[in-house]
């Protein structure tokens, strides 16, 4: 399906482990609050691997949590991946976003995390979800900004490698810088009561786990995954983009520093 | 003097309105850990108008403060401030923080706020700082950093005018993107254990207080401030000007949003 080969950040065997050292490092920060009353009917959108769904079983250890997305392989993996961790609350369904097969309010809750950014119409996709969810019932969106991205030192060539991923996912129809619009995005969604809180990753030398977890294996290796394609399409020219990743990795030195904001959005139909 | 003539913001009514806005609304996210022990002696450095002076009054009230500037003018008005608060604790000296009249180790505990931004080696005045505090005082440093800034709607010339404001302050010697540069700074100074903290402060308009305090009378009038010195330096024209600054304003309606990241750090000696 178009949709499975157009997914910016590939399927590849690097990719995967990538999402897992990325919901390791973050499940904190950005799920802690991320909490449902037994019993719940949740919808989990776009589960991709099942980084999140893991996550999200075992702090919901009494919710029944539906899992969808789009990609059959991902699917698969992503129930693997909940069956080795020993959770038995989440199903999993082949699905659209746009064509869900349940029936108008069928969920108490619904969640999804890294979806938006990839997706051409988000007001138009939490519209949808919203039709799953009872009067009351909640949304809870998760994502990232890469314009919310710095570090130190800083160089053009950095930023203008990271800039080759918003224009990646650009071309794709997605938006990487969909954080920031999560409360307007909500709002024009239907949604009401929206409450946003941003949710940033500081990284210095004194935070050693960070640089590692996110800075490297997640931020950076990100970046690195649209090399081919920001090539191809000529957004950068090989150089630049090697001095780019280079100049990344030195921003995770001892000396160095790294910034980057995650935004969560809770909000009820 | 010339740092005085050359302070970036420049010394107006307006701008000491604009100090008093920011120190309101953000006393509480940057200064709410603040605490000293009864007793403590602690050297306020760069005090300005006394907006934070006030804040570290008020949360220590059992300190000793000493808070020292540059300018008269901005000694008188900090200690009109103060006395008009009712606090007792604080005494003024004119003083350079190069040249400070004091002896080694004087202080149990250094602070400073909005500070490095201005000084052309903040490295170096860490560390003549640091000859003031006895072993095992601590240094307590806030500043900003504009390459933390971001909006929705985002547009060129938005970061363009925001990034006169850096410029600005570049020419003038200063580094408008000092926040994410504090850890290596306290480490460079030879302080012991920096611990470096992120604030951010996210608006939407769920969030009115910040609509106002924050991003209009905070941000946007810091960026207003440095209009002709942008345009006589001609880093910008004023057709692009005024776009960028109603730009601004725009992110400040019902379905725009705005992001700004203060760093805290705190070091032993």
């Amino acid at each position: 399906m178009a949709a499975e080969i157009q997914y910016v950040h590939g399927y590849s065997a690097r990719e995967a482990d990538r999402l897992a050292d990325q919901a390791n490092t973050l499940s904190g920060l950005l799920h802690h609050d991320t909490v449902y009353p037994p019993g719940s009917r949740v919808l989990e959108c776009g589960c991709g691997t099942g980084a999140q769904t893991v996550i999200l079983a075992a702090r919901n250890p009494e919710a029944r949590i539906v899992s969808v997305d789009i990609s059959a392989d991902s699917l698969a993996q992503a129930r693997a991946r909940v069956e080795a961790a020993g959770y038995r609350n989440v199903e999993f369904l082949r699905a659209n976003l746009f064509d869900l097969p349940f029936g108008e309010a069928s969920f108490d809750h619904v969640f999804l995390c890294f979806v938006l950014e990839h997706v051409e119409r988000p007001a138009a996709a939490l519209e949808a979800l919203k039709r799953m969810v009872r009067r009351n019932g909640t949304v809870t969106v998760v994502e990232g900004d890469h314009g919310s991205w710095y570090c130190h030192p800083r160089t053009e060539e950095a930023s203008r490698a990271v800039q080759c991923l918003v224009d990646v996912q650009a071309r794709l129809g997605g938006d990487a810088l969909v954080g920031r619009r999560l409360y307007p995005l909500l709002a024009e969604a239907g949604f009401r009561q929206a409450r946003v809180s941003p949710r940033m990753v500081y990284v210095d030398s004194s935070r050693p786990e960070l640089v590692e977890g996110f800075s490297k294996n997640t931020f950076i290796a990100m970046v690195e995954g649209v090399r081919e394609q920001a090539l191809s399409l000529g957004l950068i020219d090989p150089d630049t983009w090697e001095k780019g990743i280079a100049d990344l990795y030195r921003a995770t030195e001892p000396d160095g520093t790294f910034c980057y904001t995650f935004f969560k959005g809770v909000a009820a139909r």
